[in-house]
């Protein structure tokens, strides 16, 4: 499906090829890995809001891969770069995930190409609420068929703001508060979603830690006490990944990479701290007791790493 | 949005250009242009249908380029080269259309990638409610929201089945039936349905012809009356024209070109045999009275043309 | 479906016995004519009501005979002699009726086994309003889908109260007035609602003296003027036909049958007159100026006779 | 209600027998018996399905005995001695088990004249969606109103088709797979429904040997251990009722009655093995060491006994 | 329910001795006249909105007076002024004068506690919806329930704000445009809408004429033709009632009075040149050709008069 | 929004005042506070029910004081004192109890102007279910919305009452039963639900006795043990307090206030044995071995008091 054969297969290709991959080792009657592969529906939207004294149109994307089990479920991201290609990708992995953990959902994902740091915040609320409405009037929001949760450039006031608007639309919907998940805990979230990626991160590396043969595989050994982890990108995931692991596991992160370069060392960085100094200076430069790199970091030495695309620059290897 | 710039404009592109055209004459609000131009929504839509004992899927889109008057209008086709981006163009000249002839509807398309050739009625039947199934479930066929038409390879069946299917999932909307137009008379459809494409074809070009200044401007003159006139295709639409415009305006339809083929008579064809002909032989060939060419027709003469993209061939200009 | 075969048929019997000699006309494919006898669906409800301080259950009934076209139509009765088979007899001829006629409408009738002249007026508000909550829940009336109008023991009265009970339990519903037909012309009913069926038994008599061979066919000759007719039962139905057919079309009533017995008169009997006598006497005995006789009229002389089976004893011919 | 008297009772009329006697315990209002002792509703549905060519008619029943509490539960049986008398009965007894054991459902029932084996699985699963189509269109399957479980000639697999079927009617509704209960667990079904019933027959029995008053009054004595048993029907129930009764409790299960005769054999036959035996060769008929006879097997011995009316021949006692 | 007895009755206490006068006329059963005098259903409700950078709370209501006939009509009005009272008795009088006319619908009336001149385009638009949203949430604003229109301080662009406001919380309704009447014509407004309250003054005007009895009674005589009236208030009714009676009637306008002052000529005000007039000057002082005096009006001489209280100041007879 | 200023504020004015207090310790932003403080929505009905041969109106109100959180929470009181201002003043409290204790509820609060007890219970049953009828219609009675309980004047019947007219109303709404709570135990109520609010009384002085400095503050000392409780109004909360207070924390009743007058007992009364004396003479006048008087009791001595508002007359202080 994409335009061009490239030496690079694009996000969407690797997808594919890694379904079938898979598939070629079941025994599927004809026409079913053709029928589970594709994305069963894409809503593309275009709508417009007046901002600023001119009307913007912008355009939206919600995904559903596969609806075998309901709700589908998949988050909502705000970037410039969203596509329907990757949004019917990534809506393919929510399926995969869901089912190789035993979630009962289908996978769905949505996006909106925006730079959402473009933009004030009622006006974000402004056009949150219009791309919601439009998903909403389709039931591609809606608590019994599709779920969405925060992803990159979304997070809990977005998630508020489409619930509401849920409600205004549904006003007698017992179950509107469940047209999202990731919600404040005021308005219906739970405790413990904010740090439940990053917790996935650190419970995934302590199983991972238990299996001897896995981690010789890996060409590891031991426990995750004391590892030298490289973080790359302390958003949300990473930050709550960091802390976790290095608070509760004794691992030391002895690198963070950001979008203005990356600090490291050796003996482990100071999680707290670094947030700290990131979110009142605006990156990781000058952090106190680190070498800083504006570039690649991935000479400074091996390790377990986490990626974050949505906040690193490309970070080819030396 | 079309995949690499050529010197010919592709369906859509040109449509857009001529879009561009007429707004630059008017003075529009910063943005609005922009947002009237692009199709509001478009949904894909792939589907698993058993057949003759294994899965296959299908692809169908319903675009919805403007709903600024519900419901939307627009006919659903079933082709081979049915693609996101002839239902959006397609979609948008529903709007363009309504808009000039003041029909209170927004324009709307539809289409499935399917050679209906290919398939049995009971098969086609299946494929039909389940595709009908899908674009109910998002209210993009609703009495109120979204009424497709037949098309391009559907028909009244077609309509009848889709009829049906919205009056299962919906068994208490009193107005189920209205979801479609282009039903068969004695499912709720209207009597003079059938002829009417045709109809509006000749009801043009006798409009065409009570403005002189017009007909000069076109290098003609006189009225309808002895006009000689070449059909390319002679389906619904290029039947019902031809006919009326031979038995009631005294038009000479001077050639019908089909898929295998043109035939001509200067003097005029007798359109009710040649329709007998085709549906008896299969093709235009060995009419008896005419002279037949398997090529192009162009050179044949000159004269007004309805073509039917559909039906015919691609057929070159010498 | 009767439960024994005797020398004479039984209602539904008969009704069945007709559309086989009816069928056997037609080359229908194999099953459809079972299929079209059969009676497609009906809802047998008992309920109670508290009365007079006990609880008192009643029984009901609403066929439909075929939703080919929607709504389904048909009378609601409240007499003693209801019953399932004749429910549904009932409801099979209203198919036939519309579809003779071709009135958009698949058959359906309803009935409750009660003696409506054994309970006073507000009992009978309590009694119908229930029995139409339990239809109305099923959909069994609904303006798309059920529709009742008045029959035997029940009237513009009881349409009201259904009628209302409908809106109680659909507030919002724009088409609510459309769940029954015959409602008191200040509750949305029509002007010529109360007449037309006795209005229908003097068109189709008029229509049938104007072909000749139909008449002579039937062993009758010249018009409707000064015909002699005998009308069984002067409720609504009769009422309205004699008074139409001796008003407007020069007939003369010669007898009228009436629970009590019958009256005659050669030269015609006073329908209004008569009418009045009725309603103040409670019968047709001592009715001046017209011989009177309990048992059956049918010695009295040969004409058409319209019978209405609700209001007259049984009258086997002498 | 039943046709006409005779000296043994309808399964209907011995139903009101035994509810007639426990009310005269009772010191109810006037009327309030005769209310609770009626069926509240039945519908009665006819539909046709194209099958092998030609229109095959079927008639299905569900009837709503009392809905003092809803959701109404009761099973859907297929089978061809299905009438509208059985299943009043049968729901009666819902009404009645339900409040004995304070299970807070009202009782209803449903079936469906067929024979299950003279259809292949494709036209059972286009049978039962388009019975179960008519029974939600009514709300008689509703996960609110009125919850079906499988019984005689359905299990989970038509469990399933129904739930689907009620998503399709119903694409948004949150508790739509609560429309049925006993499906598939990968469909919504819950752990241990299966065995459920046969579960219940081992949990009464252990009930009842904790009374030894009641034990006494049965002419029993001792407890389960090393009792005999014969099993009447090796179905779904009277397997898992002997499965556990001897594999948890110590019974011998001395002889199993099924549709081709019985076996026995006095120290207890091994239900597994014979489970097995009937699945290979269709009948118990040459089990190994046991003894097999094709008539009655009731002079073999006393002891318990469980009776599937739905699986076994007519057994008179000898 | 006025809160203190005063010589000069309140406008509701007005509206029930009118109501309380006529039903003395009339042989009502007991309790019927008080209910139908109150008002079935007010409803109060506070909302408030983001404005200028503080929330502002805004009162609005909705009365329905009588809802024997569905739909009930009657405007919303923004003003000031605007109470339970007022609104409670303008409801009455909606009643009153759709039964008196025979227009099928019940009364109701609406307000808002505001000054719309206070207000920008954008803020009257975020009010209006959001009040609307409260209305619609409660069907007191629904094309079956309650069908607002315009009034005092509101015009079609309030209502086609209040009709996208139910459009967009009713997406699939088919007849949400019915929802209000007063619409922009390109809303789904009807034409004729806007000038119709004043055309309705002549009208009744016109057929008071008609009767020579009713002329006498009043102190009158002759025809409209060149009798002299006084207009009070140049708004939306006065002027079009002004402009018909003058230019099609033959009537003077002698005087008309304005928010700053009364103009007047006896041989007549040319209605054309003062709305000009007042739309660029703001008021009727200065208008040539006609003496102008700031205060009443009424010693100018005698006429029929038209009385718009929002547009006037009070004016106290001299 | 009270009638007049006064010496002693209205109940209103004084939940208002109380509330300016609190706010203004808080810094809120501009117009927060005013937006909190008001009531939302006050819905004001006025219906007619036909009791022995004549229409009485009665008046109700229902009043939601926010619902920032959903369903809004507040009982439906049945007195002659109801009105609007004590409707909204009760809402109000509701709101500000519900987030004291952080119950996910907004306030509401409804009542009807009547006399519970000049009524029989067939008539109580007919105006409560009118009067939830225009309750249900508008949401104002509602699973998701709004969901009253039982208070002065109402209880438990009145409440199976309402949860059955909703049923009625939404026959298929599986969240029927929870559109009230104080329901019968037998109608979907729940276990302790009578006892919960003198519990909670017990609960919060138990809670007051485990704080020295509040106990202090109060001028109090020691444990509840043998503390002297003055108990106004032994209805249904101050029964059960007095009940826990004395039965399981060692209080003293000494004294409880009834309509008819005030007994008391310096060694604690037995409130089972009270209890049963005013159900049996209907006050507690002569109640064995306990002081009468028939006026206030405040000069008895002093202690802990509850006040039921509704179940006693004006007690001033000597």
């Amino acid at each position: 499906m994409s335009a061009h054969a490239s030496p690079e297969p694009s996000f969407r290709d690797s997808v594919d090829i890694m379904f079938n991959r898979a598939v070629a080792l079941l025994d599927l009657p004809p026409g079913l890995a053709e029928k589970i592969r594709v994305c069963n529906a894409t809503y593309t939207v275009r709508f417009g809001v007046r901002l600023r004294g001119e009307i913007k149109t912008f355009t939206g994307y919600r995904a559903v891969h596969s609806e075998h089990m309901e709700p589908v479920k998949g988050g909502i991201r705000y970037a410039l770069g969203v596509n329907q290609d990757e949004v019917e990708a990534l809506a393919a992995l929510m399926t995969y995930k869901c089912a190789l953990v035993d979630a009962p959902y289908g996978g769905s994902k949505g996006g909106l190409r925006i730079d959402p740091l473009a933009y004030e915040e009622h006006e974000l609320e402004q056009i949150t609420r219009r791309f919601a409405y439009e998903l909403i009037k389709r039931d591609l929001i809606h608590p019994s068929q599709n779920v969405p949760a925060p992803d990159m450039g979304t997070g809990e006031r977005e998630m508020a703001w489409i619930a509401d608007q849920y409600q205004r639309m549904n006003t007698t919907d017992i179950n509107a508060r469940a047209c999202v998940t990731g919600k404040p805990v005021n308005s219906g979230g739970i405790e413990g979603r904010t740090e439940a990626t990053g917790r996935g991160v650190q419970y995934a590396l302590q199983e991972f830690f238990r299996h001897p043969e896995d981690i010789a595989a890996a060409g590891l050994s031991g426990t995750l006490d004391s590892k030298a982890i490289i973080v790359q990108g302390l958003g949300n995931v990473g930050y709550h990944a960091a802390k976790f692991l290095s608070e509760e596991d004794g691992a030391r992160i002895t690198a963070v990479i950001e979008r203005d370069g990356a600090v490291s060392n050796p003996v482990g960085l100071d999680i707290e701290a670094l947030k700290t100094w990131i979110a009142e200076t605006g990156g990781v430069k000058d952090f106190p007791g680190a070498s800083y790199t504006p570039d690649g970091i991935f000479s400074i030495g091996s390790g377990l790493r986490y990626f974050d695309p949505g906040r690193t620059r490309r970070c080819d290897p030396p």
